[in-house]
């Protein structure tokens, strides 16, 4: 396979821990990145390490970050540095205009902004495709409803010969494929069940958009409110948890990806899992476990773990670089559209 | 995705259980099926239950089952009805020579015949691609030398239009793509272990070119040596092990596969198993062991343990479909050469 040139748009936790990975991968070159208040392209590659040292700190993803519809402005809570603090970069008011004007440059893009309105990557998506871009996109978005703004605009996307793939993080992501592999073994599914520990103490201060949006699903809240919560708030739901928050019944969109893939019905698939502010270990082990029947009769659960020493990190970015590279690979054979996890796996 | 012709090449365990799985699949619809007696064509869909019921107790993936170079005579060994005995089939000397005449009229093609000399599917593929059939090949096989000789074809695949996925079965299959998976979390992959077990009490009749094969992986065996048993001296060696085999470090092509997909070494990828077979219960967890080490520094094991009432045949033949899906799309998207299900899955 080619050298693939991919920008990353937010240098958050997840963005930054994107090119920290791509720096092991070789045919990953990182030529652009961004946040608000600032933009590094460097079509040789950039020097992730000088850019990781300069973006410390930085909370891309943090709840507070918003775009205005149809502008290009990314609003942030917070103090940090910034990838304008790189000597690479410049600073700018337009950061996502900047990235899509190198678009003949760049083969794929990660937005690795996972907090934003619902309509926000869906749009970013429209303003690539409207700019001419070929190419592919890949988000790590969460919410299952955000699928369905993507799917509006998939012949928009194919005319463009844009690739999309939603939901390429962990979960959903990785847990989704693996629920799709684990599903060959049956010709009808009963149950998938999601269930996820991550302990985030160190790594609190880079996931802070994370823990917000994971908030957002307890039951009294909702996007909305979680948004609207001050930093000062959000510790105090911690402290009321002792630091350590259980969910059921997320809205993931692993649900709505497996439907797509023809895997079960949405409602078939349960999201959960526990989440330690105070630990680094994780609370409980992140599993996969798909419940169906054989076409000789049986019912039986393929079971699937990671291991508790994988940090969220880890399982989080790994596949997101693992399905934008499957995502060029198709998109180079001219095969555009929108594409869940799932649906890159084998067919159900 | 519109629907998919395919044909199935030997209605052994394999190629049967293949036809009864697609019979639950709605995009599949199978159009025709051959052994070494008969073939059976029908482009509006084969009446499966009619064909199942006139081949049960077929052997055609018997050890003795041979291709003669360049010709198209499949010589089995045993007393099976075979295809000839359906009411939808045609008697023929030229089984595979027929298949290929209805080239036009498919899309996909599962080549059901395990235990055949080591060039037998390269060539197979080769005849196809002679013919100037467009469309999908896939096979089962296990052995990590046949990929190279389908290496060697790969160009005349890719200028005929073919997409062949090699080793789409359990294991190498299923388990190659959950280890391609599992890879995902880590930056480097130390060790892929995979263990699995069959219990094959009711299914021994219907899968003795399975067990013969198996048979050539223990230490004072081969493939050639495997091949000249007599049925009887199979069953004296099943007996001396009291009916469970263990083996160790077989010659299963998910280590080539792993490579070429990039995620290991094929030296750090081990294969082994236990086979029972007078219980059908599995005397072992079949399970996937990932091993390696994350962009932060942590060394983990992902594990992935399928049910042990997922029967050998439902972990084949699901995938085999699975992966048969998978590439249909590729082709039609003029996506054309040799994959391994790992190369299927996101990219390391």
């Amino acid at each position: 396979m080619n050298d693939i040139n991919f920008a990353v748009l937010g240098t958050g936790g997840i963005g930054r821990r994107a090119l920290e990975v791509s720096a092991d991968k070789d045919e990953l070159t990182p030529i652009a990145a961004c946040d608000r208040h600032g933009v590094a392209v460097n079509h040789d590659g950039l020097d992730v390490d000088e850019l990781l040292a300069a973006t410390e700190g930085n909370i891309a993803s943090d709840g507070g970050t918003t775009i205005e519809s149809g502008g290009d402005d990314i609003k942030e809570h917070g103090d940090d540095k910034g990838v304008v603090a790189s000597a690479q970069a410049e600073p700018t008011e337009t950061p996502i205009e900047d990235i899509i004007a190198e678009y003949e440059a760049i083969d794929a893009v990660l937005i690795a902004l996972p907090n934003l309105e619902h309509d926000f990557i869906p749009t970013v998506a429209e303003r690539f495709a409207n700019a001419g871009y070929e190419g592919v996109l890949v988000d790590v978005l969460k919410r299952s409803r955000v699928i369905g703004m993507l799917d509006d605009r998939e012949e928009q996307l194919e005319e463009s010969g844009i690739t999309f793939v939603c939901g390429a993080g962990a979960t959903p992501g990785l847990l989704t494929g693996v629920a799709a592999l684990a599903a060959q073994s049956f010709i009808e599914i009963e149950e998938v069940e999601i269930w996820w520990g991550v302990g985030l103490k160190s790594g609190y201060e880079d996931n802070r958009g994370t823990v917000r949006e994971d908030i957002a699903h307890l039951p009294d809240y909702d996007i909305e409110s979680a948004r609207a919560l001050s930093d000062e708030e959000i510790e105090e739901i911690v402290d009321a948890h002792d630091g350590v928050i259980e969910f059921n019944d997320m809205e993931h969109a692993d649900d709505v990806l497996l439907e797509r893939a023809g895997i079960c019905d949405a409602e078939d698939v349960t999201v959960g899992g526990v989440l330690d502010l105070r630990n680094d270990e994780k609370p409980t082990t992140t599993t996969v476990k798909v419940t169906g029947r054989t076409f000789d009769g049986e019912v039986g659960t393929n079971t699937f773990e990671l291991d508790d020493d994988t940090s969220m990190e880890a399982n989080v970015n790994g596949p997101a670089l693992g399905y934008l590279k499957a995502a060029v690979r198709r998109n180079w054979t001219g095969d555009y559209g929108v594409y869940g996890p799932a649906e890159l796996m084998p067919g159900f």
